[in-house]
């Protein structure tokens, strides 16, 4: 008997990720007109390739390799793998997903990561630049993990995002320390659409060796879509996808999906709404004299909040625990993300 | 501006592989009635849950643990990985998919793979007995790799089945020796759907300490459903599954595609129709006096043919090189899939 | 021709370190003496035997498990390892040797060092406690490395030591935990010889589920000496240490080594002397007026010193740069050993 | 009090190993010379490149860089990793030490070993073509493990030898499918001892990319000295031993070892005397009828025996079971080393 999916719904408004629902209707739109046609395998077919050539168009890279995988723990930990050598590290945030939340998937693979500080998720051209001098002036430095790779994620963990120049600070701190630059963009529609946002998609193809296009926060089902703006950058990246578990037999569905969100605007204006609701929310967050941990300009919201006040909250609305911020208060997050609706944004502006 | 999809769709009826086409219309009706809900990451959501339910019913095993992963080599590399110690190989036919076609994975995560020989494709209790021991016999035993696990597929690489009580004797020889036992399904529908299967679910979980009911090549979008059938097999898989980099945000998507194939029987039954074809098509080849190379019970059909014959049939239709056979004849491989149509069938017999 | 090894001695007295010279006399004395003999290799030797019996009783633990490795990161990498689940990271100082100089070796192995604060290079069982308490409170746990495994050395990269109590409480915080705990003892003769440790062998079997007696650096050419008092801590040791090649063909040789340091109190005795030469050296830097870092305990002195002052006394003895301290001082590290003569110190100190 | 050594002698001559006794008595006179001398760590110390320059004198490769590791199985893993990427695997025989009797050191670092088809352990540069012709034909190859690197031993597991022109046709295969070519030495020593042998030094150096020079089985009390012969071939190699754990802090002693066995061509006699050894007993063998497996060029003899006559030789004398011949025979095997004494020879031979 079919299951009633009805009565399995959340019954309140959820702020807690740009994860809980599936696809943009579009995208959901394009796997049902192409559900039942035959193509080739692993992402050789004409509609991962015109995906392809979408994405090569949107990032100004016209040569670009492009690679779609199932999820962003797999693809940090396939593209940081193939980027390195296999004695050298990965320099990231100490805050970084790949620092905290990916469960030592990069040291899994052989790889330490390299913590650098960072204020609200961002590291500095000038923090690589100290680590690196200090590690090249060590006496012992055979004996210290060589750094090989700079990871940034923008938005950040924190929602936060790089400007055009600090970004270009970091390409010019790699190529002084021979350091490749790779930036993850799970949540990278958020970051476009946001109006402090001045690093575009040709910027991030013209300074990164490698990035990829995040699918499953940013209106797909599940991929992301690795890009090397450079052709050549990874030798056999296809066989190394392969041996990392991260090659789907049905290689079409992500490019069906990634074909979707790069036709007319789609991934940009889905980001839009998203980051609108978000600051919408904050605006009245304000107003009524809740205190922003700081104002992001993307879509996760962080609120110093009374213990009392965020539990009672929590019975009308989803959203989630972020960090103890003293005794008696916690900072919490609220996440919009395209299925974000009106009604959602109305309930959550209600109860504040 | 959109895609015109209708003009990629491939030219000729395909018979290449049990993954050319998307979802069982099912599978999408599933997905898309449930695309706009809300619900918790990383499979906590109750759709997986109920769907974990249904297998677990199928199976017989109400306490199994079941977890979804996205494709085949990730499933046997991540399942294979968490039963194994680390000093430890598996045990598999020599030409299994793990020994040969999956590009090094089992030995990227630090194990061997020690080959056995088979006959198509299926190993035997014997040959693991004589392994082991001559393995315990060794004098130097302690510098040889250790096998800690017998991997199996059902069907095989070939099509081929293990009856039940060629199972029942590869669990003794596992018992007999301290071995795990594993079955890759990545073809179980087809399997389970064959005149000549006498190994049930149920069997299968009573005699497996693991295995994957395939969803990839059986009518979903991508998907394959990891079941230990005793609660406990491998602590914190969860946690196993996010370091292989196989853990999806959107846990509930494939949660959803299974819950389709185990409602109302619809897993077994596309397999059912699929080897019905493979058969019609066998019978048809026999009548024509093509040489197979041996009558396949389930959806996978090899072929020995001439060189010139084989060039020819592509122009119609596409199928797939196997190897070759000798100087002038190429064994080729016909598959049925959930996806094939009567039309499909037609234009092959057709050209027959 | 010959070698004149003469000729190629350094011309200074020496600081640097104490793996400058070969082995102590004693132990070159019974290689020599058993050098034609013909045992059986990988350790399965009757010396080598002897040797373990003389460190069971050393310990207090009459069925220890005894295993002798080459080196310090060799025997790290595969005790950690071993002692490890592949989903586990190892809590370390975060100035600790695995964190910092061994080039990634516990990375390369698939595990995450996971950094504590210290003081001159020692954890606490509060920091620990601290760890452990937030990883177990934080809701996305399973995402997070779990710690498995505390890492101390004794004495740390600073030559501090480790009070009986202080390790009593990491014992403590290891059971309330679940981890386990690991003593690197790298330097331990100089540690056991310090007036100020009150942290014999036998409490080390005690409160450590695994821990090493260096020899590299205590007076053989090479080896170290692996003890897991209680058996069966680790199934399969022997087999691990041959994946990860640490197994010696000839194991006989260190057996012979620790079977000469562990006869007549002669590892504890090489430690005192080097310890009072310590000692003797500091008495005079104080008297002088030098400033140290600290008060050494053990054989590793360091020095706060003018730039110049520092590049002047080089000119006459070897000893190491450590760290910058400001603009212009630097602290800088003599170290004594069992090979430290009266001249060395005599030469020292006439140049303060 | 001290270990009676005397008393735990073997009580029978032993055929067993060539690692059952210490280092050659020159070995130990540089040992004992040098041992008090201060001098840097990790190899960098003036006697270490003593000896370096002897090798690259031996090899006629001027520019050879040359690195001192402890064992045979650390250095197969070391430079295997170091010469492979990460998704290449490497051709070996399928009785290669690497294939079988590392306990899976190879796949612990990553990589499958691809077994080739032997005879008594020689590989030939057809199988190696072979091999790549059908991989490269194979239109799924990118799902297949692509090999990098061919490893041979030379003398092989069976104490065979390659001859030059057998070397050439393999490095030709290996240029012509762009493949590395590695050959283990460990028992370098009594191959270039033998007779059959006419490949040289300098042939291995022009023909390889890598070979390591086996000390352990060959007069040293442990070490092999890896040799590339041209500069740049794995850069930072030092850092790779350092993370596999293979780096030696007091680098000099191998460092001692390797100049007195190159020095007045110690290395070649010390081979000479045991592969001579060898031929006086197999001429024996012959002519009091034994069935030799085959006759032996170097110093290991394999010999076919009633398991009875196997049984009772061993009350007098120690030698090595190496596999069933049949029903009632074992194949035997008996080495010759450097340490091997005319009494050893004498007593073999009075009681055959």
């Amino acid at each position: 008997m079919k299951t009633d999916y009805k009565a399995m719904a959340g019954q309140k408004p959820t702020f807690c990720s740009d994860y809980m629902a599936g696809a943009h209707p579009k995208v959901m739109e394009a796997l049902n007109e192409t559900n039942l046609m035959n193509t080739a395998g692993y992402g050789t077919d004409p509609i991962s390739e015109t995906a392809r050539n979408r994405i090569r168009e949107a990032v100004s890279a016209p040569e670009a390799e492009i690679f779609f995988l199932a999820g962003g723990t797999q693809t940090n930990a396939t593209v940081i793998t193939a980027l390195l050598q296999p004695y050298q590290g990965v320099l990231s945030s100490v805050e970084g997903h790949i620092s905290v939340h990916e469960a030592g998937a990069i040291e899994h693979n052989g790889h330490k990561v390299l913590p650098l500080p960072c204020e609200r998720g961002k590291i500095t051209a000038e923090s690589v630049r100290r680590y690196c001098e200090h590690y090249r002036g060590d006496e012992a430095w055979d004996h210290i993990v060589m750094p090989g790779l700079v990871y940034v994620t923008h938005p950040t963990e924190y929602g936060t995002l790089y400007s055009r120049s600090e970004m270009e600070e970091l390409r010019k701190v790699c190529d002084d320390f021979g350091l490749k630059l790779y930036l993850d963009g799970a949540r990278l529609a958020y970051g476009l659409a946001s109006s402090e946002n001045d690093l575009t998609l040709p910027d991030i193809a013209r300074l990164c060796d490698a990035f990829y296009i995040g699918g499953t926060k940013c209106g797909a089902l599940f991929g992301e879509a690795v890009v090397f703006p450079k052709p050549g950058t990874v030798p056999h990246f296809f066989m190394i996808t392969k041996l990392m578990g991260a090659l789907l037999a049905k290689g079409r569905i992500p490019g069906v999906m990634f074909d979707a969100l790069f036709t007319d605007g789609l991934y940009e204006s889905l980001g839009k709404a998203a980051v609108e609701a978000s600051q919408r929310i904050q605006d009245v967050l304000e107003e009524k004299g809740y205190e922003l941990l700081f104002r992001s300009p993307t879509n996760q919201i962080f609120v110093i909040m009374e213990d009392g006040t965020f539990k009672k909250m929590l019975e009308k609305i989803d959203f989630e625990y972020w960090d103890k911020y003293d005794e008696s208060r916690t900072v919490v997050r609220f996440v919009t993300s395209w299925s974000t609706t009106e009604e959602d944004v109305a309930a959550l502006l209600n109860i504040l």
